[in-house]
């Protein structure tokens, strides 16, 4: 049986979709074709740092790119980048570099492998140590590999730049270990390479040193950096923008409601599962006003629920959400409030609530239809209430109590 | 008995001779104080280029300074950087690191070994190679070395500094050799390390690396770059303005008598052996008159040719010199032209010998007693020659001739 089925083009087509780069995409496609020909997977190169094991939503934009290779039928090498993790930051200066025990790069990098398994098949994935080669290199070897980059080269690197021009201190080793990172590719064999739009220069590093050691060099395919639920930065658990593998549906769905449409569209974008074309016809709609935003909106948050909970579960969070916010129905959790008997002066209470500002407020909305009493639009601003009822009040969708009378 | 016999105090001042730096003076007047006093040896440090083994008069600069360290007492080791050498420049852009394989090495190192001991007592020098220990650095010794050092630090070097504004490529591994080379102080517990001025970038990187480390930091002492002959450039064998140890004894005293008597000066200052206060006392007498420069040049040229030839070869060179130059005996290999008998026009003949480019230079010379005929002034223009008859003419002190005539 073929292992690779699908042609080089289709393969192509699909890939595409969201990416920022794919250096050379003529290559890449000639690397499919032979690979489709003599029906040999690619090797698909993903590093990992494995000091930091909490995946969240931002990462799975590239882990589903690799199950997409995985499902073409490429081998994908996750890599583990443990020689590095073993040594920290020498200089002391990063706080971000701390130095790992053997024994924690194992429990990281099992950590790694069952998070990322819900993304990955992790039996078609293969995870390596790069510690195997590296940490065997002869001090020949390394002089041997610096010797194929220049200073200026690396100076190039964006954080390098800003640091330099500051006059910050950069130390040797940090030039050095994207030249470890790029030999990976070389003892890899690396036929392409994923990772964010910010690792683009390690990436390109791969490539380089593979041709400075006479190896077939690698494509590189770089996926945008996924904002978070702000829109703004970088998905990341330290904004706390962030949606994790490990949230609870209802917490995944309701993050995902709270996105701006605008997100929204680079979400389905970057984390929508279906086809190139599908995901590409439903955002015309969507953009054309065929297809409603908030519609549009469920059904993302319904498809990642699923992904990540057990099937069926995205339509009882879709469920429940509705039933608290969208429909007319009260939530078990309202806020209720004691009152007398008798008179009752709505816009009095709406602004004890916090509900409005402002009296000229609460008539604007009464006089919109947006006060509601038992689920029906009411345009009085005093009631009569009887000892013993009950009634639900509302004000737009969102402000709501429940009021019993004693 | 003692290994250190003379005060730190008068070592001091035999090593400053002629330094351009020692770094910093007052750790190294500590250390030769506590090496005193504990009469313990330091350990001196001087690396040696493995690839050119060929050690002309600029090498005996430092090579002198360290056997007055032997002298001293202290523990000289001569460090032949064997690791580098069997690299070679992997980039390929540099012609003059080739690489050597380690027959080569072993080579070099002997003639090294066997030229050096002119100046040096090889009984009391260690001969260290470098990749002894540079070769066994795992690829994480090597990120810890480099994590000791900025890229900035390292582009202050000059040569670096020039490359980089001119925006020539300078490749990763130019920047770990002097980290490297460093290292070796580390790994080699030096207390001091001897060098020209156009190393004392490298050597200071041997202090900064034994402080990162933990280490009691070496001093450094710097050396003049001798000029050669030609009292402009560096002496060099490439130049051709160099006196190697390997000059018979005629060439050697020939070329120092051919210095001009500013070059003079500063040859005694650096070759001379004598001690640092009979040196100034005689360049004083130079400056002030007391003392003939050719005298003093003709002292060092025997001093020198005594030194690297059998003692006493130097008064016999002095005595050819003088000989030849300065009295009118006649050399062996003097100019000999058969002529014929009758009249012959002196004039015609010292164009033809190219002594004069024209007769009124003759006749001018004639009038100033510069022209002899077998050793006596002779103010002729023509001559009535017999023969079977042989006459020496001589212009000036260095045109001769002896005419044979038929």
């Amino acid at each position: 049986m073929r292992k690779i089925k699908v042609s080089a083009e289709e393969q192509l087509k699909e890939l595409k979709r969201g990416t920022v780069d794919i250096i050379p995409e003529d290559e890449l496609l000639k690397k499919l074709k032979k690979s489709y020909e003599e029906d040999k997977p690619l090797i698909v190169k993903f590093g990992a740092d494995p000091s930091r094991p909490d995946i969240h939503l931002g990462h799975t934009v590239i882990l589903q790119k690799l199950k997409l290779l995985q499902d073409f039928g490429h081998e994908v090498h996750f890599l583990i980048g443990d020689f590095t993790a073993r040594i920290g930051d020498p200089s002391g200066k990063s706080k971000t570099r701390p130095i790992l025990t053997d024994q924690e790069v194992i429990e990281n990098a099992k950590t790694y492998s069952q998070q990322v398994a819900k993304v990955l098949d992790m039996e078609k994935t293969k995870v390596d140590f790069n510690n195997d080669w590296l940490g065997e290199l002869s001090p020949i070897d390394m002089i041997k590999i610096m010797a194929k980059v220049t200073i200026s080269s690396v100076l190039e690197r964006d954080d390098f730049t800003k640091r330099f021009k500051a006059q910050e201190a950069i130390y040797m080793h940090e030039f050095a270990y994207p030249l470890m990172q790029g030999y990976d590719s070389v003892a890899m064999d690396a036929d392409l390479e994923l990772g964010g739009t910010d690792q683009t220069f390690n990436l390109l590093m791969g490539r380089h040193l593979q041709k400075a050691f006479d190896k077939e060099p690698q494509c590189i395919l770089t996926m945008p950096i996924l904002e978070g639920t702000d829109g703004v930065q970088k998905m990341s658990k330290s904004l706390e923008n962030y949606i994790s593998l490990e949230d609870t549906p209802s917490d995944m769905f309701g993050k995902m409601m709270s996105i701006s449409d605008d997100l929204m569209l680079k979400y389905y974008e970057l984390l929508c599962r279906r086809s190139a074309e599908e995901v590409s016809e439903l955002i015309g709609e969507i953009k054309s006003g065929k297809k409603h935003p908030m519609d549009a909106k469920k059904e993302l948050a319904v498809e990642i629920v699923n992904y990540y909970h057990p099937e069926g579960t995205g339509e009882e969070e879709r469920k429940k959400f509705e039933d608290r916010f969208a429909k007319n129905k009260i939530p078990d959790d309202i806020l209720t409030v004691d009152v007398e008997s008798g008179e009752f002066k709505v816009l009095d209470f709406f602004r004890d609530m916090e509900f409005i500002k402002s009296n000229g407020e609460g008539r604007r909305l009464i006089k919109q239809n947006a006060f509601k009493l038992d689920g029906k639009a009411c345009k009085e601003e005093t009631l009569d209430l009887k000892s013993g009822s009950e009634h639900i009040l509302k004000l737009g969708k969102l402000r709501m109590a429940k009021i019993v009378v004693k």
